[in-house]
């Protein structure tokens, strides 16, 4: 067993259903200007002016940068409490609704699916469903993220199962 | 018409099965330290030593930095030469082998599909397939991109279409 997350919940002490709070984040001007002048120099994510003629009606993150920003919250509330082998992918990420200058992002997890590797016994698959909201509730983001994680114990026996 | 975005393709000049070779960049010990520090930051993406323990087998780039420079390379040979009207979301993000210190990634983008918007007849919204490379040819990441793309001309009849 790995030393580091020996500790930590692997696979077999989760279960579809929970859900996880994430802390908040506040997306300062600065910080939506430094992220977009090195991945998405944008002028409605770098001028205030110019933000105010696009659709974000104002200075707004990327979204990436919400993604990322939303990475971090997940990883602090609850991918570092788990045995993580590291992230699949991810699917149905959707931009809601523009982040602007000093909104305070946060939101939920929920596990929304668990399913034991067939090639690799030792690893699981765990899909988390992130709904990420502003300070005003207003839903942001949204997007579904598989995650390997690892078995407490690797030789256990697949449950029977109907015929595939 | 937008004066910045005027003399771009437009919705109107785009076609399906149009590929766009993206630029190129290199990803360095530094860029990954940098960026898992601020939304990433487990041990594989920060100390070589936990990183080559790990399913990485080597340092390697957080995928979600993977994403965000392949953003930067689609921004630089394609969304700014169109009149982009911001990103909806995106869909079946896979990362498929890590980015490790000084790959060089590049790739293809490909219009996927271009749907008009009933709602909003002055847009449309182009789907962008991404495949990412490393510098052997390997693919590292894909996925699915859907862009806000305005019509040069926002009057024009829809075709006529089968009833739906």
């Amino acid at each position: 067993m790995n030393p580091v997350t020996a500790s930590r919940r692997h696979y077999e002490d989760l279960a579809p259903g929970e859900t996880i709070a994430l802390g908040e984040t506040r997306v300062t001007r600065d910080m939506i200007v430094t992220f977009a002048r090195e991945f998405d120099p944008f002028p409605f994510h770098l001028d205030e002016e110019a933000a105010r003629q696009s659709l974000l009606g104002g200075l707004a993150s990327s979204g990436w940068q919400t993604a990322a920003l939303t990475l971090r919250l997940l990883g602090d509330s609850f991918l570092t409490t788990i045995a993580s082998m590291g992230g699949l992918g991810f699917s149905n990420l959707k931009w809601k609704k523009p982040v602007m200058v000093d909104d305070v992002i946060s939101g939920t997890a929920t596990i929304a699916a668990l399913r034991r590797s067939r090639s690799h016994p030792e690893r699981g698959i765990v899909t988390i469903d992130l709904d990420i909201r502003n300070q005003r509730g207003e839903p942001v983001m949204s997007m579904s993220l598989a995650n390997l994680i690892a078995l407490r114990d690797p030789a256990a026996p697949f449950p029977a199962e109907a015929a595939e």
